[in-house]
């Protein structure tokens, strides 16, 4: 998720009610990406393998073609890669997520960064 | 939350740990504004009234001026107004929401929504 100082930004695309992409998810792909599996990429973001699986499902049901697919061999351990159409996607993301966060250093940023201080003060009592 | 189609963006502004301001604090500033009490500010939004206090004193300690002010009276209804400082912070932010979601509009965006599905296809089986 691209934060710029104290701002944080999140962009998400949905496909009816369903995530289609989001920082989590572009995470998940870059994860695949590097590590050729499924679990691999869900031990390496500290996911079980059914939440994992359950990301790339939801992944691969939004877009028209699937982000995600099994590689050669088998068995417990097979692979996975991101497909070509995966590649384009995150990297259209990667480019929007760049684009929100180039948008945000802006004259409105700087008199929010301007007024906000680094820690909050102590609470007053409730009422 | 600016929303561009099927696109959702969110601004955050931390202090410390504590979020400063974001979609719903915003939300409640403007509401606050509107109602002119953070009682009537938490029923239009649906939220406890310990729960929107408990979001007014967060932002108040993370700015160098409260956003949120009593008003005048007293007693159990008494009022509050967003105060100068804070109505500039509110502009600000919401001109920031702008910024971004202009931004959003993306060769980036096209590629993306070019490739989404209206609706999810429906799940495989778990393996």
């Amino acid at each position: 998720m691209p934060q710029v100082g104290p701002l944080k930004l999140k962009a998400q695309l949905l496909c009816g009610e369903e995530l289609a992409i989001g920082p989590g998810k572009a995470d998940l792909l870059d994860a695949i990406q590097a590590e050729g599996s499924i679990s691999g990429a869900g031990r390496k973001l500290g996911m079980s393998y059914r939440r994992t699986w359950l990301l790339v499902d939801a992944m691969n049901r939004c877009w028209a073609e699937p982000l995600v697919e099994a590689t050669a061999g088998g068995g417990q351990h097979k692979g996975a890669r991101v497909t070509a159409a995966g590649l384009q996607i995150l990297a259209a993301y990667r480019a929007l997520e760049a684009a929100i966060a180039e948008a945000a250093q802006s004259d409105a940023f700087k008199t929010l960064t301007d007024a906000l201080l680094p820690e909050p003060r102590a609470s007053q009592h409730e009422p």
